[in-house]
């Protein structure tokens, strides 16, 4: 921690800022500049610390040094994580291809989305049981009978299934019957939910939020890390920006930099993103090739009837096209990264 | 419900689009363009309709006209709501002046703090015993001991405190004690918890989410509304933006569209907005002037040993001094709007 | 300047940062702590050393302590700053009340709105004869014909005013008309623009640009004054945001902070930030509360047929109905700012 | 354009409206709804009507359904644009690898940073003469020099080079050394400058300003294009964000949405969206797996002597390996394309 002393500060600041700064316990390190003083702090600092010191009057500013997440940092651990579904493995080279409706609304269509994202090479199955919707007045999802539904088209056709949980309430249910647990976007400073979620076991998908940095995010992951439970996967599904015709931002920088300084797998959701469908398929291998893990992609045998989205959905023939384009990427981004390596 | 169909559109999209809109129970009627084709959808619409629609192959966009909100809006009530918090009013010129600590550290402080606001003229205490931090390992609250803290100051200088919920499963506990509820801005949209809090009748403050448009915030309102809690009261305070020698961006603009939209009162926290003491006062009085029904601010006896967002807290002289200039511009606003009704 | 090392940087690493700190005249002092070393750089510092040293390989971070401008700053003048438009004085105290059309379309409605704004109070002119409009369909502007009846409706009520500039070619032509010369939003980071502008001793009346931070704001006005000018008035117009209700978003703690930072008066402008004139009323009064040293609004005698930016141009006497609150309240800042400062 | 009236806006705005329309010289068409009356507009329409309309009292909004611009919009050509630079085509399956150092410093380092990007296979050469920096005490490049330098190096190593302008009155200056023209972010609105560049027939590089919409972007293209020069080249290069560990935010959306909207190619610019060297190769990856049509890299022989962004150059090494992978996944997505189109 750097604590940046306000031009003109005079010798009583300096001695009042080192004293703060050994009663936490640190060391304090002054560099008399010819316009400013700096006092370092040295030892183990924490949040709570860089306020307090930056809150003394005379000081200008604090620079931290410390990232304030460890457990998901790479310092923690310096190569990639992998984290199980059911018979799957996302990270570290193995690629997640998720895929599913919105929202379940009944066995029929659950089943055919199911077969037919199967067919065209998806690995697992996506779809909401417990919605969280904008408005009180939309369809808010079916619930357990959701849940049975996705757990009947999981073993059917052996693709492990992730479901939105939304209720701190509801994580034994869920795990009862899911194989990844997904905190939403809006859910990912709901810290309560996150540190339920530590306490068990399941893999849990976890969103950026709208407005959150990569920093953030990293927080939550590390809410849940904390507690115990390792199984995280992080998903972008974009940022709030000005452009009316997209739903978000698609922020394959914010895929790069979660990569660069996290050892957990990211994925990426062009549905949510694009918010319409002929944008899915380029933000799709975007973010294959910026680096992500898997992808996570809406699917329905009938978008226009969809209760949830319906704009966003691919048809079952467009995710085919889209499989066939992301095994080709995936192989040739793959080849690279060895390349470089080895390099 | 507008229905644009795209330049080309031939009658048999024409034909589609009608057949579903009369499916959904809504009448349809054509308007044939020189260059387009538009089908205005007459009758009770909601959300799910809209994407439905805009799903058929051939539409080009979907112009929705009714607002989705329907409580929260001055359609529905076209004058000033009022809520009640213990002895104060809030709304249609009743004007709350909350004050105190970010967290509750320990009884002697908060009471000294309480002290110092009530005889500045705040006329409600603020305190968080449950904190939702971005990190793990910052100082959470002291949970029900702090709860109980905040009911002791508050009984001994009669005033009615608001306090920070965050999880469904504490709705009881908190209001056992407290006499509002606060939703922070991450829980804007955790609308499990919206929907526990709008099952009972407790005063509620529902702060705008960082990248939430004004639509979003009053659709947050409606869950609460819409469960039968009437007492709502919004609360403004900063959205994401680009500047970083601010914590948020105070969207003044937000408080004054909030207010021509909807009949809830709305008030303003400059704190959290500013992130930084020496802006909150020019804050605090720009959102008095926009027409903001209160204001929240952080208040502490020691700012640089405050657990908790001290950076931004005032001293209590410095709130005594807001308070003045406070006490002076809503007595000119208030003349103003007296002035411009009666016009 | 302090120079960041990353965890595990070596001597060599150490050695080649001093190394290359002293080849650009500065001192180096190194700071060992427990986990990183940080070495400050002494001295004068500018823009391009900053990246230069952060590019080394080994560097973690460069954190730079000194404002990248300096006539801007209040560490060069510590007072506010005042400008003087003919006879209208701007800034500590002084307040300006600007107004007119968007874009001047003919003698006869410049006229009516010059001396309708005039007996409001208006000590100030505006009005737009060089338009830059995002469509090259859309009317630009009369070009020297309008500064003629700008001129000539300035002179008949003893109003001086404020048009655009938006070509360096015309800082003649248009200094041979006008008062003030404004540069657009749009404009703020045409530096082309600034530097011309900057060799002349008009008054400049400077926007933020959307997306620009006060320091880049401060920055641009750095580039006028740095050529010699010193008659800079800022504006605050809004910020891009995510609210597509509203066309900006009214930056008030831009204005707060442009004020604490630099010494020049700042003013704002609430009707573009507004974008529709039912909100520019709050608007422009919650500009003054935060403390602007003036206003600049447009106001039409007939907005439905208005060339431009009808939507947010206020009647003549929704104009007058303004400048009754902005007088009152101007009174009120005015008297709590000279409180505060005796206090 | 649609005209949606207030609800219970009576006969008298339905007439006023009406006759307004038709003044304007479109034909009014009445819908009558349950709640709204929405009267539609048809025939050629402009923005100014627009505004017009919506002013009229008892107008809730002015739905638009035209796109505004019409040159650049793929209505007005539906095939994709190819621009020829010198001997390279860029557009329509024909990539552009554009690269080299930010500003020119001198002639040996301009050859040496050539002679290595050549190499590895870019085709054609970028470099400032003329640089628009932040800080007026920045270096702003050699101007004239530079562009004989760079004129020089083009020569010699046969690379087309594009070069930035950022004043009206250097068009001819520039255009007599350089083979293509860079209108950068900051000046995408600087219209005089776009009118200018649209009088000569040189092709343009116009890149998009940090908060601006694609629609804005077209519109901007639009300018050039009504003058004449219908050379016009698209580049994403980052919109403001709030993530502060990169410079911008790469928005690959907006690429995706120029290339459906518009048949102008499109090249990504990852150097000043990363704004750091280490993150510069994935953004480049997502940008062509978006669809991108080419790549400008800036590339440095001595990053950390760069006077101007050595943070974000990369090495000659580094560019050598970007390249490999750039030509493997080039390969790759123009064979999926060329499936998709005769699927």
């Amino acid at each position: 921690m750097l604590v940046i002393l306000q031009s003109g500060a005079n010798q009583e600041v300096v001695d009042h800022v080192v004293e703060r700064i050994e009663r936490l316990g640190l060391r304090a390190h002054i560099s008399q500049g010819e316009f400013r003083t700096i006092i370092g702090a040295i030892g183990e600092e924490n949040a709570a610390f860089y306020d307090q010191i930056r809150t003394i009057e005379g000081v200008e500013n604090v620079v931290s040094i410390m990232k304030p997440y460890k457990l998901a940092s790479r310092d923690f651990q310096p190569h990639d994580s992998q984290v199980k579904v059911g018979n799957v493995t996302i990270g570290a080279g193995a690629f997640a291809s998720i895929a599913g409706p919105c929202a379940v609304e009944d066995k029929q269509s659950c089943m055919e989305i199911a077969r037919a994202v199967k067919a065209s090479g998806a690995n697992m199955l996506r779809g909401g049981a417990f919605k969280p919707r904008t408005s009180p007045y939309s369809f808010q999802g079916l619930g357990e009978e959701g849940l049975k539904i996705l757990r009947d088209c999981a073993d059917e056709f052996d693709l492990p299934f992730v479901t939105e949980i939304t209720d701190p309430r509801n994580v034994e249910l869920v795990s009862k019957y899911a194989d990844m647990l997904q905190v939403g976007a809006r859910n990912m400073q709901n810290f309560v939910l996150l540190s339920e979620i530590g306490k068990i076991r399941m893999p849990v998908l976890l969103k950026r939020g709208a407005s959150n940095t990569v920093k953030d995010w990293l927080m939550s992951a590390e809410y849940i890390l904390s507690e115990g439970n390792s199984n995280v996967v992080l998903c972008e599904r974009g940022s709030q920006g000005f452009e009316n015709e997209m739903r978000f931002t698609l922020d394959v920088g914010a895929v790069a930099l979660a990569k660069r300084d996290s050892h957990l797998p990211v994925i990426v959701d062009p549905s949510h993103a694009a918010g319409r469908r002929d944008l899915v398929m380029s933000l799709a291998l975007a973010g294959i090739a910026v680096g992500a893990d898997g992808l996570i992609v809406e699917v329905h045998n009938c978008p226009d009837k969809a209760k949830c989205d319906g704009p966003q959905a691919l048809t079952p023939k467009m995710y085919e096209k889209l499989m066939q384009q992301v095994k080709a990427l995936v192989e040739i981004i793959k080849q690279n990264q060895v390349l470089q390596e080895t390099d």
